[in-house]
């Protein structure tokens, strides 16, 4: 997704900059004392030691380092070729060795082993099933994979923070997108990367594959197109279509507000919120919350608030934003618009709100600043003057993670056979999300549970199927609660 | 496939065609003899009768029944609900049940069950295997999914002898085709049911979509657009396209063809060679058959034999199939080009040849009578008068059968990272399948290896694979062996 984190940075540097180092050096003591040392003087961290292959004369060794990020992962190796009598023989990247051949696969659901198998699920018995397809369309959702499937759509122009890198580049995070679609909603979704980025032959496209699918997840996908993209799509298609750079922000957002008025005791109904960033997802946000009842929301961009009527740096999303917002009809800066808020909303870029601005806020504010790798404003100088603040980082409280959503929510669509994904369904996410977190465990930083706590996600696609039949979105004659995930 | 079946009809009804009937009755002594001899009566096969509940008044049993066919199976259902006393709750098809909820699905290659892993595998880990790909766009080979994933590609307008039933009627078929490249192949395929018939539209679609895969498997698609949508798409994407009911049929037939010479040693310059039916698996295997040194070639359709200058119901394939056959002008009907001929090769229609075209071949002629599920000609009949016969149906003797091509096919593709499948590399398959029938193995009745025999495929993966080396075909730089099925 396009504008947040999901999971960990920097908290398990271990696992996301880690590199095995193999060097060659002269068999005798104190060397790799030397090495060791000359790793840890600039900060990296040693992990299993192993020999590769030791002669009399030499030894060879793997050595597992865990850096900062990328380029202290450099520095390191280069420190390491400076010990005098060391050659580097390879450095290799558990990431990258992870990725190998790829991180998905097909599997089967049911056996090959015999003549009868084969003639079961392929010719000559799979013509009965085809033919009953053909007879009764409907019962493709029964006897297909359709029942269960999802198409994960990019055309690789909004890559996590990386931007427009193109369909093959993108693949590594949609298998990434398949995987979490699999471990936390039983959800099979495959990667669809186009190569193309024309809105037109992307809505068409998709179209043209949507047989196979009971269900389209829309990834990195630049906006403005993002949002044309979506709705053709779903005026055009029978089967629902979920923008997770969106929607998914916007649902577990409201679940962190949501548990975060439990705290300062406040109703949405009267909160004063800013939204910085008028985006895909600051967009998303802004109606998701408008939708349930908050009123006063003023949204900022690079050129301050957006109003009515402004002339500068307008277009025709931002035009329709300040039809819905800023009821009092402020003009300004971001500063101007802090005044009195409850809650600030950042969806942006770094450092885009100042200590001050946090300090001009109502009482007990709310902050969620979720520009990445860095927020709006770095924690440490909130925190001080902040009562809840969320970010989409894992290495501090309340990280933001679309993956408590989108699994989940798409086992419910699923399940319920929805044709749609309306508001009320992301609302009943939301809700479901919020209630993983109990009373008792409930406190300023502790406002969203874990994306490995599985009971949410089954919460998450009872509610959403819930609401599906309750909103008539459900197709499925049969009432049906989620499978056991 | 179109043209033909690729696994059992007949010989495993119990598979294909049987059905569970749960019936309820009086539970009294004699009424299961009763229900037993009824279904005795019109020939059902009553395999598994189990209890499903019973009280003193009454019994309800799932009696399980294999018929001949789907027809049989109904009449099997009215004669135990005309017995007295029974009443049928429900019926069950196995066929049915193994297919609910689909017969594939999504698999993890790696583990996501900790903080560390999702770094990795998901952000921020995987940004580094993007930036990879996007720095050195060839990795996308090494990194991802692509390495080893092929697309199922149909409109769903040829489907087994179901002719046009559309993309979701397709879909239960191209699952099944999934299931043999994983199988056999150790391939990960995924089904791709367009929902156009538009040549243009398909091609396009499925440029737009390669990013993913390392190769296209088309399937089902009605000639003459199939031969297009083939020819533009070689000619158009980077990676490897392949036709499995023409090209996947002439490897499976040109091996079968091998072995047959051997029994009546002739060799392949020396045949006379009548092909029945023009069509996409009829063009194929011409030649393929004139590839590799076949010349006397006669090509028959509902109007006799084609011929250069025919002016009855050609086309422009017909046209061009005129020019590189026929050498010695024959005219006529099919049992003109029937004297004399080594091989009959039917790819067409039910009873086409006679008993007496049979008689007027060359002596030890072979006979490969394909036609789906009736051949050109009854093999009862014709037996008498052949040497070998060959059909598409397993419960004869030599079934040609495209499963024992397309998955070792692609599995050897993609270990050389081919760009293309060329004549040299259909030839090697065939020439491997050939030789999974070893010398002691070999008869009149035992031409072909059983597709259960993984030994066949991986050397077909092997040949394929060296043959994409010798030829300048496969673009992977070191030369590795095709991995262990």
């Amino acid at each position: 997704m396009a504008h947040m984190l999901d999971v960990a940075e920097g908290e398990f540097p271990t696992g996301a900059y880690s590199f095995t180092i193999r060097a060659e050096y002269a068999n005798r003591p104190g060397m790799l004392g030397r090495i060791a040392s000359a790793i840890g003087e600039i900060g990296g961290d040693i992990g299993a030691v192993d020999i590769v292959l030791a002669s009399r004369g030499s030894i060879r060794r793997d050595i597992t380092v865990a850096a900062r990020d990328e380029n202290h992962g450099r520095q390191i190796v280069e420190q390491v070729r400076g010990v005098e009598g060391v050659s580097i023989y390879s450095v290799s990247d558990p990431v990258l060795l992870m990725h190998l051949g790829g991180k998905i696969q097909v599997a089967l659901r049911v056996p090959i082993k015999t003549r009868s198998d084969l003639s079961m699920a392929y010719t000559p018995g799979v013509a009965r099933v085809s033919r009953a397809i053909q007879q009764d369309p409907g019962s493709v959702w029964s006897l297909t994979i359709k029942r269960n499937s999802v198409a994960v759509v990019t055309d690789g122009t909004a890559v996590l923070g990386l931007g427009d890198i193109g369909p093959e580049a993108a693949l590594p995070v949609m298998e990434g997108k398949a995987m979490l679609f699999k471990e936390f909603g039983d959800v099979d979704a495959w990667p669809i990367c186009l190569a193309t980025k024309d809105a037109d032959e992307i809505v068409h496209c998709v179209k043209l594959i949507a047989p196979v699918f009971g269900g389209i997840n829309l990834e990195d996908i630049s906006a403005p197109r993002c949002f044309e993209i979506e709705e053709r799509l779903k005026q055009e298609l029978d089967i629902p279509v979920f923008h997770d750079d969106q929607h998914g922000t916007a649902v577990v957002l409201l679940a962190g507000l949501l548990n975060a008025l439990k705290i300062v005791k406040k109703n949405l109904q009267d909160l004063r919120v800013v939204v910085s960033g008028v985006g895909a997802s600051g967009v998303a946000c802004t109606k998701m919350l408008l939708s349930v009842g908050v009123t006063d929301i003023v949204g900022c961009d690079r050129k301050g608030i957006v109003y009515k009527g402004r002339k500068e740096g307008m277009n025709p999303v931002k035009e329709r934003f300040a039809e819905i917002t800023n009821p009092r009809g402020l003009r300004g800066k971001i500063r101007d618009a802090m005044e009195g808020a409850d809650l600030f909303l950042g969806l942006s870029a770094p450092n885009v709100i100042t200590v001050d601005d946090v300090k001009r806020m109502n009482r007990d504010p709310i902050v969620f600043a979720m520009a990445n790798p860095d927020p709006e404003i770095r924690p440490e100088d909130a925190l001080p003057y902040v009562r809840v603040m969320a970010t989409g980082r894992s290495d501090y409280p309340n990280q933001i993670n679309n993956v408590l959503c989108f699994p989940g929510l798409f086992r419910g669509v699923l399940d319920a056979r929805a044709s749609d994904i309306n508001e009320e369904m992301k609302i009943a996410a939301a809700h479901a999300i919020a209630s993983g977190v109990s009373k008792g465990e409930l406190s300023e930083e502790h406002i969203i549970p874990s994306v490995f706590n599985k009971s949410v996600q089954r919460a998450v696609a009872k509610e959403v199927a819930q609401a599906a039949y309750r909103t008539g979105a459900a197709s499925r004659h049969r009432r049906v609660y989620p499978k056991n995930l």
